[in-house]
This record gives C-alpha cells, structure tokens and sequence, in this order.
C-alpha cells in the first residue's frame, strides 16, 4: 500500500491536513485507531480563532460553521461575582472569535472525505514506524485483524498525545517541557438554552468556573474540581449549586437543565521539541498540550496544520524543502507564546490553596490590571482571537532560551 | 515635647512629609535613629516616577534635580546578548522618568529641613509608641543619652522594614505578605562615564545585570549573585567579567573603571496590611518592600506619603477624617500593583535554576512578547513609569481576594 503523505490520526489536524492536500491534487490516506462513532461524539474545545476559520474556509469545510457557529466580540471575566467585559473586537481593531464545537468540525471534515471517497480508515491502529530517515518511510498498521504496511513520502503524526507518532522519536534528541496543575475541570453539556451571550471566565474563592455554550440550546459549563476527585463526587445538584455560587452575579440568573454529559479533565501543559524527526512531522495534541482555559488545543493544532500543508506544498509543487526544514522552529516561537497564554490565563483564573498569600494577592493584581489598563486588555484580546491581530512594535527577532 | 505629627525615620518619605506639612504651617518633629553621614551615603535607587518628581517640586525640592537630574525617554531591555528598546515616551504619550539618586533627593530635603531651622534629630532612636487609640499619641525616644517623650496629633512611621512602627501594629490584625528570591544583587558605582544613555537591564544565562548612571561621570552596575555570596567572592576583575559578558552585544563597549563602592542586597518582596493602626500611619518601606528591579520603592514611599499629607492636610484644614480614614485602602491597590510589576520584572529578568524548564521556557515567552506585541510592550511601559500613566479601560472598581 503506497501514499504520499500517510497520515497518521482522525482529529481536526490530520483530517484538514489531508482535504488541504487533496485539493492539490496530493494524496494522503488517514489511519484512525478508534471507531468513527467515537471520533464523532468526544467533546472538546468550541472556540475557533479567525486564522483557524480561514484555513478551513480554504478547506472548503465551512458550509455548516457558516451557517451555525456564534459569532462573539466580547468575553466576560468575573472576580467573586464582579463581572467586566473584554471587548475583543473593540481592542484587536475588529477581530472576533466563532463558537463552534471541535466535535462538529471533525464531523464536517470526515464527511467531506467520505463523500469524495478517499481513503479514511477507521479502527486503523499504526503499530510502527520506520525508515523516517529514508524518502520513504512506512507506517505498519492494523486493521479488520490484518497487519498492512504503508509506504509514503511522509508521515503526519496527528495522533495526539498518546499516539505513537511522536514516541517514535529518539528520547535522546527530546527535549520534554511540562507542568501539571493541582486542579481538573469538571465539564457538563446540558439541554438549556445559554443564559449568557458570551462566554464567562469566573473565578471565585470556591474555584474557577466557565459559561460556554453549543448551540442556541445547549450550554457548555465547567467547574474546577480537585484532580482526585471522580463524577460520583459530583451529583448534578452539587455541580449546578457550584455553578450558581462561581458565575452568579447581582441582577443575573443561570439557567439550570437536563445535564446530558459529564467528564472530567486534567490540567496539564506539555511541550515537545522537535516537531520533526526525518520525514515524521508531528501535528497538534501530539507534540504539544495546553490547559483549556485559553481555548487554544484545537487552534494550535490547525495553526501546526497549516504550516505543515503550506510546507508540503512547496515540496510537492517546486520541490522547495525550506518549509519543510525549518517546520519546528516555525511552530515554535507560536507554540511557546501560546502556551504562556494559557498558563497565564489558567494561573490567573483557578484557585490554587497551595499558593502564597502573597502569590495570591498577585493573582488579583493582574486581574485588576486587566480590568483598568487599556494596554494589558489588548494584551490579552490579542492572545484570546489568535496572534494574527497583534500589532507588532517592530520586526526583532524572537529571542530564544 | 509636643508637635503636630511625629514623624519616624529621615528617609525620603519622612523627610518629604514634614516639608510638605511645613509649607502648610503644620508642625512636625523628625526623629532619625541614624547619624546624618550615614543617611545621605547610603546608596539606595535613583529612578523618578513623573508623579515623584511633581511631588518632590510641590515640596520646593526640585532645584537641584532639575539642574541635574537625567531625563530618560526610553529602556533598554537585553536577553542573552540581544538588545530592544522599550519607547516609553511614545508607549505611554510622553511618559519620562528622571534619573536622580535617592540619596540626592535626601540630602536636597535635609538641607531645606536644616536652613528652615525645623526639628530634625539624628541618633535619636525611637524606642516605644504609646496612646495610638487616644488622639494624642507619643513616642518615646533617647537623643544624647537622654530619654524624651514626643506628644503628638499623629504619627507617621516612615522608619523603614526594620523600624519600631509596624512592629507597633499588633501581630493579630496585621496581614502579612512575603516572598524571598533565591538570588540577589551586588551593586556597584565606579567612577567611569555611563556607557550608555538609558538603562539597560540584561537577562543573561549568567545571571542578571544592569547598567544604570548615577551622573556624566558615574556608573551604577549590578549583577545578580547567589544569595550567599560575600563581597570576597567578587573581586573587581571578576565584576568587570561578568557585567562585560551579561550586558554585551555586538559593536558596543562596556567601559571600565575603579570601583568606590560594592554592596549585596537581598531580594524580596514584603506587604502589611492596614497600614493605619489609631493615629499611627505607615510610610514606604516600614509597610512594604519591593525587590529593586521595577526600580520602585523610592517611588512608593513618595506616593504613599503624598497619600498621608493629603489626607493630614484635610484633617487640619477642614476636620475632614475621609482620607485618614481610608488611607490603607486608598494606598493598597497601587502598592499591590507595584508590588505585581516588580515581581514580573524580576522574575522575567532572574536567572532561576530551580525553576522547571518549562517555567524557564515561559519566561522567554514572556521577554519575547514585549518584543513583538506593542500592548505588552505598553503594559510595561505606563507601570514603569509611574501608574498615572496608565490609559484606563473603564471606571470599574478594583477586585479584592
């Protein structure tokens, strides 16, 4: 079985990589170890920055995202019941965010390639990796209880974070960067209309808490919980009255409801370096996580997408590897910025009872600072809908530890 | 004995507060525990906020600073050799600071204190507080072998974080806030023309250091040392070294010349809270400490001293008790943002080799964004030069943990 690029996982980075290629005519077969039922039904993210519309605008997979994402200006941050908006738009020179589920992207993306009828297999496990180093390596992968092996040009490692793309890569020539917060997020959907028009970042003594939405009738919520913590901790009166006590505000109701789904996710932020070894390229959640609260997972890993379809089309078309080459360190100066931002916001917002008084008293500092300076509000605005709205001061290099 | 306000330590806020309230007709004792030699020696800081300087000129302190004093309109910031200049004219729509040294602004208000022949005491040591609850407090204190006893309206502790005032406080209503940093600073003036026009505070994989002037003709330096180091493990040569290798770039030259002081200073951060305790009211450093690299305590000292004369004043004038009464508060989110500004600058500067790689790799994002995103830029800026700067967003009231 023979490709060129082999890609290597089913989520937003390996299908858009694949309908990118597509449409230049590149060819690509998907390799996705669980069913197609579950691909379409995990939550995740829903919050898309403009650059991550674009690219799949350019993908041509926008029809329904036109149709049913939720455009928003603003954010709303709250200090123990004190509420102050961000206004993204007003303080980026016009950019916004639309509100549309990971779950539904991945759905769009996947019909897309059905309908042309490329190849896309699902309970497609890759097994191993070899001959990265040669022009053309090979992915060996199971499925229906046979052992295939793929030969390409190159292989996409899309796999997220427990895939085998990137522990193929040499520990040795790993550098591994990560922390782990002392708090998880316990997230609901629930079958009531948003009792907010945009999103609501609280922090409170009793923990962080978040007001999303899906749909203009299904709510996205989360608190912060403890990571030993497991859903039988949480009755759905506990998460409601949590919920009522974090995000509540004079003058302000929350809207309770039917709660359809419940999870509970770790905190954690992780770093891999490098993004390539030979002609394996890795892509999002498989090189790099963030904690969800700057809604970055799925932005990041459109942006790697992007990059790395934009390389691989420089090859194919006048066999230019520049993009190829230098694939790392493009991600990287995005990937670190990014990561900072989701620290800062995930620092700033939870309630950590290991900190310092003193360190907590910073904490309300900068969420201060960013209640009355202009400058630190655009600050982060611009981190918020994506790197593509900073004004830059001038054209200096990034520096480098 | 018997005056209006007693007035604890001639430092730069006592000595600021007795003027001012003299040109009002208030009277004032001031009570210094050190000999006159040893106060106008001692190095401290020698950066002015805007807003310092319009209060040291309200007090008629200005005449000299303004012969001598050094306008800066910009700061350079280095990272492992690279230069970038933050513009904090144009950052903050023409924001300066003035370079003048602590120890000048001393002996400027002594000399106005001394040809006005008003009460200033060196030696004499303040040894209790009495009656802070009644409205005619005391402090005892020996001058010349002799023990005095000052009745007064109100007294100000501007005696610094070892003096006798907030150790008054009872330790059961007093907050108290404090971080230490695992590095500190050996501080240097050699008597060599500054070899540049504007600081430049360097990150370094050595350590930190930083360049600023004390005149045309002498050079402040420091660099970050290991808090157990003693001026034997740092002889000049070994000074010369590393402040050549933190603070070089390419085609510039780091002058040398003899050293004629070396001091280590320790870095932290301190806060106590309420600053008010009855009639006794705390001053700069005997409420808060800042480590020196947001070069603030100086600053701080003079704004919340400019904060206590107001508010004394409108109490003589007028009966009115509002601004003493609030004065903890009024003061509070200026220090707490000074005191979040100084943290930041000091642990984006520091080399930590505790801190985890991740941390370290935050840090460089953090240095990178001032670099390229002009609102992170502009958020350093107006906190560098002084909170009056700062565009606000909206009038919304500051949070509280």
């Amino acid at each position: 079985m023979k490709t060129q690029v082999g890609v290597i996982g089913a989520g937003p980075a390996g299908l858009l990589l694949a309908q990118l290629l597509h449409q230049h005519g590149i060819e690509s077969v998907v390799l996705e170890n669980r069913p197609r039922e579950r691909v379409e039904s995990r939550q995740r993210a829903g919050l898309l920055e403009q650059g991550t519309v674009d690219r799949l605008r350019q993908a041509g997979a926008t029809d329904r995202l036109d149709r049913e994402g939720l455009i928003h200006d603003g954010v709303m941050l709250s200090f123990n019941g004190k509420r102050h908006r961000i206004d993204l738009a007003e303080l980026t020179g016009g950019s916004r965010v639309t509100i549309y589920a990971q779950t539904e992207v991945v759905k769009d993306l996947i019909a897309l390639r059905l309908a042309a009828d490329l190849p896309l297999y699902f309970e497609a496990e890759a097994t191993q990796l070899d001959g990265l180093d040669t022009d053309q390596p090979t992915i060996q992968f199971t499925h229906n209880g046979e052992t295939h092996t793929l030969t390409c040009d190159f292989i996409a490692g899309c796999d997220g974070f427990h895939g085998i793309a990137r522990k193929t890569i040499p520990a040795e020539i790993q550098g591994v960067y990560d922390k782990v917060y002392p708090y998880s997020w316990l997230g609901i959907l629930a079958n009531v209309p948003p009792s907010t028009d945009e999103l609501i970042y609280a922090y409170h003594e009793n923990g962080f808490a978040l007001h999303s939405m899906r749909s203009p009738t299904v709510s996205r919520l989360y608190v912060q919980c403890d990571p030993t913590d497991t859903l039988a901790d949480w009755p759905d009166e506990r998460i409601w009255a949590e919920l009522q006590i974090r995000l509540g505000t004079e003058g302000w109701t929350l809207h309770e409801g039917p709660i359809i789904e419940k999870t509970i996710t770790p905190m954690r932020s992780f770093v891999s370096e490098p993004m390539q070894h030979g002609r394996l390229f890795l892509a999002g959640d498989s090189a790099h996580i963030v904690p969800p609260t700057g809604a970055k997972g799925l932005n990041m890993a459109v942006a790697d997408t992007g990059y790395l379809f934009d390389a691989l089309l420089d090859w194919y078309q006048s066999g230019n590897a520049e993009g190829l080459r230098t694939y790392t360190e493009g991600c990287m100066r995005r990937v670190w910025r990014v990561q900072e931002f989701s620290n800062f916001m995930t620092e700033m917002l939870h309630r950590n009872p290991d900190k310092s008084p003193f360190d907590q008293a910073l904490q309300a500092s900068r969420f201060n600072q960013l209640i009355t300076s202009e400058s630190a509000a655009a600050t982060v605005a611009e981190n918020y809908v994506g790197l593509g709205a900073q004004k830059a001061v001038s054209k200096s290099e990034s520096v480098k530890e």
